[in-house]
Parts: C-alpha cells; sequence; structure tokens
C-alpha cells in the first residue's frame, strides 16, 4: 500500500483553525499564504510518496549496521538523504539568509508530519538536525553559527542531541561526561553517551554533535552543564573538513522498532579528548539544550500523528480488500469486505478521530509558535508563546501515546495477517512505540504540564484555555446542527472535568506534591484529549458553515460526524480521568516502594 | 530477571473467590482440595521458573526454523517439551483412565497461567492439544478415542485446530478444504490451512491435526463443513507410527511475537489426498471445532493474564533498580530508585490491577465450568454452565485487550531501555500482540457476548449477574472500610452503565443491528472491567475479614487497597463505554464503506 499526504486536510487544518491567513501577514511570513503553503505540501508530498516511502519496509527488513566504529545505513537512505538535502527540505523553516526558506511552522510542521509517515526512521535525522540548528542560532556564538549552520541548513551535515548517558536519562542531573578547558579556548571532552539516534551514520559528509558536559569544577547538578558542539571531522578555517575528531560509535542498538535509523553509543575523548566548541556560556547547557529539545518534542509529537496516519491509510486500504463475514444488517448477500462490519468501521474511526484531532492540535499550536515568534505586538506574543508552550507537551504526550493506541488498532484491523511482519502493519506498532519515551517520556512531559504549565501559575493559563474552549461550545450550541449540539455538550463535559484537575493541581501542588505527580500522566492525557477535541469541534463549526456552498460537501459532512465520534468515542474518556485523578492518589501513594 | 509464579494469589483466589472448596465436596474431584493445589502449584511453579522459563528469551532470539518441510524448533525445546511430558502436565485436566489426573480447572488453570508466563510459545502447543482432546471426548467414535487419546494426555503427540484458510478466517463459512469419502470409512482431505500454531515441530513423536472440510455435496455455509483427525504419520492397530499422511508444512511465517511458536501452512493432498477419519458425524464439524474453540479461547485469556504477570514482574524489578530523579515528595536527599515516582508506581499498579482482576475473574470462571461439569444437580449444572459462557468472552477479549495494555506498560516503565530487544520488555508487548487476534479476535468475542450471550435472552442472564454484584457492593456499604466505600460507588456506578447497555443491547440487537455492534467490542471492555472489577471487590471483602488476626496481614491490606486502585483507576473507565456505546453508534454508522 502507498503512502498519500493528506494535503488536504492539512491545507484545512492551517487555513480555517491555524489562522495561516494571519500568519501570513506577519514580517518575514509575508509570501507564506495558501498558495505557498499548497504548492510547498504538494511538492513535499510528491517527494516523500516517491522516493522516501518505499524506503520504509526496506529500514525495517535491512536495517542500518555497525562495522569497526562505522554505520552503514539501508540500502537506498544515502541517496534518497541526497535528493532531500538537494531538494532543500532541511532548510524550509530556517533563515534565508543561512540559505534556507523561512517559512513558517505552521507550513513546516506539516512537511514533518508527511516525511515522518513516509518514513519514520529516515525522518528522525533531519529532525535532530533542525533541533540542533535552532540551538545553535539561539546560543551559538557568531564563529559558530558561522562554520556550522549554512552547511546543516543546507543538509550536508547533520546534527545530534548528545544527552543521555547510562546513569543519566530522564534525570540529567546524572550527567557525567566532562569538558576540560584548553588554553587555545577550546574543550577536550570525555565520556560515553548512549542512545543517540544517527549519532553516527554515511549519509552526510560531517556530524555536528551538540554535547551536555560538566565542566571541570562546575557545581553539582543541573546548574553545572555545559553545552558543546563536537564535530565528527575537525573542520578548517576555509570550511574544509579535517582530521577525525576524538568521538567514535563503539556499537548501535537492536530495537525494537525504527531499526533504519541507528541509535548509537558514542565514546568521547578514548584517545586524547574529544575537541569541544563551548556554545553560549558555561553551566548554561541544560537551558540551550531545551531550546533544541522543545523543538525535538513538539516534533516527536507530528511523528506520533505521521505514523498513525500511514497505520489508518493501511488498514483502510486492507479494510476495503479483505472479504469475510456477512454484514450483520443483512445489506449484502454474503460476505463482505470487512470494512461493512460497524466494529471495523469504529477501529478506523478511532485511528481516524485521534490523528485528525492531533493533527488540528499541532497545527493550531505551530501557528501559536509563528505568532510568538513574529508578531510585532510584544504582548501578543508573550500570549502567544505561552499557549505554544502550554501545548507542547500535550502534542508530544498525547499524540504519540494515541500513536500508540491508533498502530495497535491497526493491527487489529487486519486481523492474523497483522501478526505477520511482511504485512507491514506491525512495523507502525514498533515503530511507534519509541516515540512516548524518547525526547521525554509520558511522564516527562506530564511533569512539565503539572509544574511549569499548570502549577506556577495556579492555573491561570489552563483557565483561560477553558474560557475559549466555552466560546467554542457556545458557538456550537447556537449552530442549527444536531451534531454540534452533541459535540458541545461533550466538550462542556470534559471541560467541566478539565477544570476540576487543574484546580486541583493547583490547589495541592505544593502541599501534596505525591497526590499531584499520582495523576500527572492521566492529567496530561485529559488535557490532549480536551484540547485535540476543541480543535475538532472548532472544525466541526467550519464545515456547518462551508457544507452548503463548497465544492467538498462530502469533505465537510466528514469533518461533522468525524467530530461527532470523537466527542462520542474519545472526549468520553474525560470524564473517568478526572475521577482517577481527584481521586485516585490514595491508592497509588499506599503502595510504598517495599510494597511491590 | 527470573519469573516467579504468583502461587500465593492463586490460593487466594481459588480458595476465597473461586470455592475451592466446594469444588471438592464435587464427584470425582475428592482430592482436589487446597493441599492438592497447593502442591501441585508449586511443582508447577518449580518446573516452569527452572526448566521454561529460561527458554522464553532463547525462543525469541532463535525462532523455530523450516527447511525442506521439517520444523526444528527452538534449541532447548525438544527436551524441554519431553521433560513436560513425562511430568504428566499434559494430563492435568484431562480423565484419569486416560492417563490425566483429573484435576478441576480451577487448578488446571493456574497451572496453564504459570506455563504460558514461563514461556508463551512454548505453552501454546500443549494449550492446543487440550483443545485437541476435549473435542475427541466429546466427539470422537470409540476407536478414535482409543487410538489418540492415551498419547495425546501423556504428551507422547500433540494437536493442532486446522480452521483457517486464506479466504477463510473469521468467517468459517467460507472454509472449500475438501473430503472425498473413501470406500473403508476414510476420507481423503485436499486443501490449505493457514496459522496452523506447531502445525508442524520436532518435538513430539506425531501430530494430531483436528480438520474442518466440506464432504462433497454438503450444504453452503457452517452446515456444510465437518471434522476429522488427520494425522501426521498413520497410527497401526497396534498404535505402531506408519508411514506419512499426505500432510505437508510448506512454510512458516515471519510473525512479530511468539517466534518460537512455528506458525504453519499445511497443505492436505497434494500427493492423492491425506487420510482423514470423520468425527462425530458429517457437517456436524463447526459445533465440534467449537467445543475445542471455547476450551482454548478461555486458555488465550490466561495467556493474557500469563504475559501480563510476566511483564509485571519484570517492571517491577527494574523500577526497583533503576536510580533515577528525586522523589517529589523531597523524601531522599538524592537520586533514588523510579519505583519511587508516583508516576511509575501508577503504571505498576494499572499492571498489578488488571492482572489481578483478570486472574479472579478467570479463575472464578473455571470453578464454574467444575462445577457444571461435576455438580449432581441438573439445575445447579445449568446456571454454572451459563455463567461460565457468560464469562467465555470476557476472559478472552478482555484479559487478552488488558495483556496488551500491561506488556506495553511494561515497555513504559523501562524508559529507552524497554525498546532494546535485549532488555526483554518489548517481547512480552510482541507475544501479547496475538492474544487478541487468534482464537477469535476481541471482535469475535464481542459478536458472541452481544448476541448468543445477552440478546438471546434478553439480557436475563446479565441481569442477574448485575444483581450478585449489587449483593458484593451491598456487603462491601455494610463494611466499616473506607476502601469498600469507594470500591462499592465505583461498582454501582459501573453495574447501572452496565445495565443501561444490556438493555440498549437486548432491545436494539433486533431492530438496528448496526447500532448494536457498533459498539461491541466496548460493551465487552465494559463488562469485562466490571466483572474483574467485581471480583477485586469480593477480595476486599476477604482482606477485611482476614487482615486483623492473618499471618498475611500485609498481603490482605494490599489485596484491600488494589482493589481500590482497580475502582478509581480502571472502574472509572466505565461510565465513559457506555456514553460510547449507547450514544456513539450514529456517528459510526455514518460512515458508509465508501466514506473511507
Amino acid at each position: 500500500m502507498s503512502y498519500q499526504a493528506p494535503v488536504k486536510d492539512m491545507l484545512f487544518c492551517m487555513t480555517e483553525l491555524a489562522a495561516l491567513d494571519r500568519i501570513a501577514t506577519l514580517p518575514g511570513f509575508e509570501e507564506a499564504g495558501i498558495d505557498t503553503a499548497q504548492a510547498v505540501l504538494e511538492e513535499c508530498a510528491r517527494f516523500n510518496e516517491g522516493v522516501i516511502a518505499p524506503l520504509n519496509t526496506e529500514g525495517d527488513k535491512h536495517p542500518s549496521s555497525w562495522k569497526d566504529g562505522a554505520v552503514t545505513t539501508t540500502p537506498g537512505f544515502k541517496d534518497a538523504y541526497r535528493q532531500y538535502a538537494e531538494g532543500g527540505w532541511q532548510g524550509l523553516q530556517h533563515p534565508a539568509d543561512l540559505g534556507g526558506q523561512g517559512l513558517p511552522k505552521t507550513i513546516g510542521a506539516a512537511c514533518i508530519e508527511i516525511s515522518n509517515s513516509a518514513n519514520l526512521s529516515f525522518a528522525l535525522c533531519p529532525l535532530l538536525t533542525d533541533g540542533a540548528i535552532e540551538a545553535l542560532l539561539t546560543a551559538g556564538s557568531e564563529e559558530l553559527r558561522k562554520t556550522y549552520l549554512p552547511r546543516m541548513v543546507s543538509g550536508e551535515w547533520t546534527g545530534t542531541m548528545n544527552l543521555t548517558e547510562p546513569q543519566a536519562g530522564s534525570d540529567l542531573s546524572l550527567v557525567r561526561s566532562r569538558a576540560e578547558p584548553q588554553s587555545d579556548g577550546t574543550y577536550k571532552i570525555f565520556g560515553t553517551k548512549i542512545f543517540i539516534s544517527y549519532g553516527e551514520h554515511d549519509m552526510a559528509g560531517n556530524i555536528v554533535h551538540l554535547v551536555l558536559a560538566r565542566v571541570a569544577g562546575a557545581p553539582e547538578g543541573v546548574k553545572g552543564i555545559s553545552l558543546f558542539v563536537v564535530p565528527k571531522f575537525m573542520v578548517g578555517d576555509d570550511g574544509s573538513l579535517g582530521v577525525r575528531n576524538d568521538v567514535h560509535c563503539v556499537s548501535i542498538e537492536h530495537k525494537l522498532g525504527i531499526k533504519a535509523s541507528p541509535t548509537a553509543v558514542l565514546q568521547f575523548g578514548d584517545h586524547g579528548g574529544a575537541v569541544g566548541y563551548l556554545v553560549g556560556q558555561e553551566n548554561r547547557g541544560l537551558e540551550y539544550m531545551f531550546i533544541m529539545m522543545n523543538a525535538a518534542r513538539y516534533a516527536v509529537g507530528v511523528q506520533g500523528i505521521a505514523v498513525a496516519e500511514r497505520a489508518y491509510q493501511k488498514a483502510v486500504a486492507y479494510a476495503k480488500d479483505r472479504v469475510q463475514g456477512r454484514p450483520v444488517d443483512g445489506s449484502l448477500p454474503g460476505a463482505g469486505a470487512i470494512i461493512h462490519h460497524p466494529d471495523v468501521r469504529r477501529m478506523l474511526l478511532t485511528m481516524r478521530a485521534l490523528t485528525e484531532g492531533c493533527r488540528a492540535m499541532a497545527l493550531t499550536a505551530a501557528s501559536a509558535y509563528d505568532t510568538a515568534h513574529a508578531h510585532p505586538d510584544a504582548q501578543v506574543r508573550e500570549r502567544a508563546q505561552a499557549f505554544y508552550e502550554f501545548l507542547v507537551p500535550l502534542v508530544k504526550g498525547y499524540s504519540t501515546e494515541a500513536s500508540v493506541e491508533v498502530a495497535s488498532l491497526g493491527v487489529q484491523v487486519h486481523g492474523g495477517m497483522g501478526f505477520i511482519e511482511e504485512t507491514g502493519a506491525a512495523q507502525y506498532l514498533r515503530d511507534a512505540r519509541i516515540l512516548t519515551i524518547y525526547e521525554g517520556t509520558t511522564a516527562i512531559q506530564a511533569n512539565d504540564l503539572v509544574g511549569r504549565k499548570t502549577a506556577r501559575d495556579g492555573g491561570a493559563l489552563a483557565q483561560a484555555i477553558a474560557g475559549e474552549i466555552e466560546v467554542t461550545e457556545t458557538a456550537l450550541v447556537r449552530c442549527d446542527s444536531e451534531a454540534a449540539h452533541a459535540v458541545a455538550a461533550r466538550l462542556a463535559a470534559a471541560r467541566h472535568a478539565f477544570l476540576d484537575v487543574v484546580d486541583f493541581v493547583a490547589i495541592r501542588g505544593k502541599s501534596d506534591p505525591n497526590a499531584v505527580y499520582a495523576g500527572s500522566v492521566p492529567y496530561l492525557m485529559l488535557a490532549g484529549n480536551l484540547v485535540a477535541g476543541w480543535q475538532l469541534g472548532r472544525a466541526l463549526l467550519v464545515a456547518e458553515r462551508k457544507r452548503i456552498d463548497s465544492d467538498d460537501a462530502e469533505f465537510m459532512h466528514q469533518k461533522i460526524a468525524l467530530a461527532r465520534f470523537y466527542a462520542d468515542h474519545v472526549l468520553t474518556r474525560v470524564p473517568g480521568l478526572r475521577d482517577s485523578i481527584v481521586d485516585g492518589a490514595r491508592s497509588v501513594n499506599h503502595f510504598v516502594p517495599e510494597a511491590f
């Protein structure tokens, strides 16, 4: 089954939910209107459907391999990456003066979805390069920026994030890699980093590692961590590649999924020290890394949507093709395609509702990001930034948890064939399973949502968002549509549940952290569920307005029905989550560690 | 991490929830009291922990392999199977006059859990033999029984179920394999069967295939299917093995999980016809196969509990060992084991609550089965049989869906390590993923629950079960325990939701099947959730009574707290499911097949 990018739904989300027309009035984005969006998405679809998607199965069958320190990527990847770079895709969202196209995230995010639907393993490489570019743009010296950024933006070189060490995963305070200052202003880096995606590969001329390490004498904990650029090959003043730096890939992992993406163990400084260049100031490394990590977290959320979309398309194709069983309503004389069975449609619609809901949420968040970066009014920027930051853990946490559910349903739709690897449905489940883990597990996202995004301001922003949801409800109630009324009722119930939980988090956060954190992930799931459902509610309002005169009456009718499906089958999970959070902490905390 | 059979919890369930003392008063089970149960379980634990469990990773790394029609199982499997047979484990639940031990299912089911926790791939072979024995016991001629059963009960020969064909999976009416009557009373069988677990292997002297096929001239559909015994090797009158029969394994599948278990494509009759022996009467094959399938469905539910238990134990061990992050309540001066984090405990407790809830439900069902088979009073037998049959789709459907959730949480607890295959957590997820598919997908179980188990009697049995749940609620309310009151309230809410859905199914089942079947799987999940929670509520009542004087005060306290956890974190899903079922059909059925 070939992948077809959902360009139409993406353009609908951009124009109707993410206000692309307003984004296109912001300084720097004047050319990023709907016509540009459509042209870029169609070209992106063409390239990824044709070149990248066919390598997805290949990467699963023939993972990247390691020999004597070198990693050979899946056959076809190197050439595909060359085409990716030549097509200018790496620079899509990056500044024009560095060779990029300077497009808004609202458009860029959709392109990232397309490339990740095509091939999650492949697209992870540019995703990490994007993050490294962000970090250097924000915190790198003029010299570092000049040396590295143009070649990263062009895709000639790729970037990595080196955070994790065997003893330091979610808890970066435990990082032990060390950096010794040299007289020439550089540092020598020593240590072991694990789980480094594309930490070594053969697709690009150089690899720019961004590495967390401690300078001798730095404070304990996260306040003593600095960020360094450690290139695989040294770079001369003229930009030429020099000798190999002292960073080596000692092995790659044997993983459940995304097998084509090499996950490296990197050894720094076993032969005298790897040359590193300080990014920004000493001991502020975590702060800079968070720039990179926040970009990557958002993008991983989009990976979730991407793999969900691909799993959905495959399941639909199978359900239309596989003949088995007579429809329960007797509408066919004998056995029909399994899509005639209500339960198969329920599974497919659950997949689609989660995918489209998360896409709408992600593109709405991207629009806020663009506003926060380009709007001339500081207050508008600040509000948009706060809204974006509230949404990031939801885009990351909820979309990826949803992607595992969607991919698992995709297996189920295929029945016994789903369990056979050659079918391909199982690969999506295996691939998706990393997404709730890397770039911060769902629990880490939930900590962010609880601590920085909710408790810190006493729940004020969360309540303000609930206020906006209520505005949508009011519009739905006023709409002459049974579906709109049904959705409004579910949204209201979910919003009230959300407000209860926000109060619980804001009030109890300090006094009883064990109680609040016992419900942190359910809170994230509740909030993500609600915000995605809200976006589908907004979509319904648009569709009710457009369904009469539109050339796309059927598309609009489906938007209406899908919002209702989401309300009745997904938003219905919310009140129960509220109960688990508000009433459920006691039983969690009854079990002290010794009770297991 | 080594597996330790949860013998204590199993004995608690048997004695306190499944009335083993009453079972041991039934004719034939007089020796099956608590002492026997304990001795059998401890020996079963010893054997499986020591011999079978260590082969689990091995089977994943070195799956069974096919060459020239022969299947070589994972190194170690053949010898382990010999020990399994010699230990008499295959005969545990089978009649003493055939060489079995004649133990009740209430004890046998716990043993099946243990062997499947140890090694799902390995234990699948005896599980299928059990089913084949059941079918021959019930429907086989005296001669077939004499020829095959003693050697199957001893484990010398194994059995298979040959149902599926490329075009006939869930829909057996499409079976095309054919049987040609011969003058000597045998049949010649022709056709292709797929997905035949242990359809070919090297662990036993012979393989007894039970095969569905159509006799020439039989009616179309399921009423024209007959059941045949087709041995791999012909059996002489003296029981000696003769020539190879014309059934050949042409390939085995490359699967997501249970890789050690060979999944065969079997070709019957390519060299003149495979000799088959009719089981029972012509055209009643599906009826006989359902004997086998119902036994297997129950057992697959137990497989779900088994893999969930194993995943839970592994996750607990990791969570106690892995140091990462300071507890949010500041109870440790620095980083502690991750089990100190409330969200990790919430995940572990979700795993444990689902596992113990499903185990309690399965053992309660087993007790009903034993009563239905051995009670002297026909009315009691009939009531017990009806209760058992209501529970089978829940044990199969809910326990296996839960097992996927549990195994996926197990991966999540391990963080990045969970995605690395060497860790082993991912194998449980891959293995578990078949359980909601084989022996009838969750949707097939749900069809059974909706049609035969609920709509047929107008919901009467379901309502009677709700009445029993209400009795438990009343006892909980009368109990001087805050936890009991909390559980009673959640049970009551869930029971009311259940009754709403039962009404919906009973009333609308005929008039609007599309509406009812759009909610069939959510109904199964609701009912399974409720019945498992009910059993944990019953366990709480016992524990409240026993916690004072018991030597096991801590065990009893944990039973109480776990019931409350289940109530607040799992039963809370039920009201939302009710809403999806009762209000959610319209949006499912709005999407006609062409709308995808």
